[in-house]
């Protein structure tokens, strides 16, 4: 049970579907910045950008955001379901881009502090072919799982069991988004 | 100078600033959360909200974002200057409101990880008179800090020193908001 009375059952509003029904006010935001991120229009695609998302909230161990990004992160790569907890396990030998696996090592900076990155990691990056705007979407996409899953392990939100839930809400975000 | 080409004078666009004019997209919902956590109606004073935000940028070493909330507090908050510095420094002696003083406890352990918050930190607060919403936002707002620290310093941007620069911005945050 969450810390707070969140007013709904959380059994069928688990994780951060609750909190953003708490509190639409703050939603609004969330839910916008979630979009832009992850899936507008980008020259990093929406299972990268997933996986992005997905390899920062398993470094935290927030079960609820790592469950539910692995399973948008797998809805939209061309890989099998694996690779995110391959990526969370290993990078160094996880079957992904060069120019990934060097936008995840900044990812991982991040998600540890944002003092963590380096010069040679963001040429790395670079070197890989990595362009300004996703060097920079990178670092947010990272910073911003700072703040997700601080917010639903902060305020102990459930955390269903089981994959269906999560490939079901995958799907549903695949096709309608996050703001809408 | 930051790690990426923002395209914009880093003297005069320092910190997160020349960061929210590079990506105008992610911008809109960055300062719609922060108008909506810092500065809408609430029962949490606008100047308490930021010493909540100050506190974690202290605690993170953010410190283009620690002088600017700190900024920011000072203006709104009826106290001497010191007391943000104060209570990064110990928050047990710092001369706080009981239920300030236990929702600043809960922001510092979201700020470590969202499930350092315990039931035992969320009844102190109730206990103080802190209800469901004041308790939502106070998680968010450190779960928030934790995303805009690691991005200001995550793509390695200007801070300058000086008080002065960060007053003069405190003064049109207090006038204008974030969203403006």
């Amino acid at each position: 049970m969450a810390h707070i009375d969140l007013g709904v059952d959380e059994q069928t509003n688990p994780g951060i579907t609750g909190l953003l029904k708490f509190r639409p006010e703050t939603a609004k935001p969330l839910n916008e910045l979630a979009e832009v991120l992850l899936r507008a229009p980008n020259s990093l695609s929406p299972g990268e950008r997933e996986l992005i998302a997905a390899y920062v909230s398993g470094l935290n161990e927030c079960d609820f955001c790592y469950a539910s990004h692995s399973a948008t992160a797998n809805a939209q790569l061309d890989s099998d379901a694996t690779l995110v907890d391959q990526v969370v396990g290993d990078l160094d030998s996880a079957p992904v881009s060069a120019k990934l696996r060097a936008l995840l090592r900044i990812a991982g900076a991040v998600r540890e502090d944002g003092r963590k990155v380096t010069t040679e990691l963001v040429a790395a990056a670079r070197a890989e072919g990595a362009t300004d705007v996703e060097i920079h979407d990178t670092v947010l996409i990272a910073a911003a799982f700072s703040m997700y899953n601080r917010y639903v392990d902060g305020l102990g939100t459930l955390v269903p069991g089981g994959q269906d839930m999560y490939a079901q809400a995958a799907r549903r975000i695949v096709e309608f988004g996050y703001a809408r």
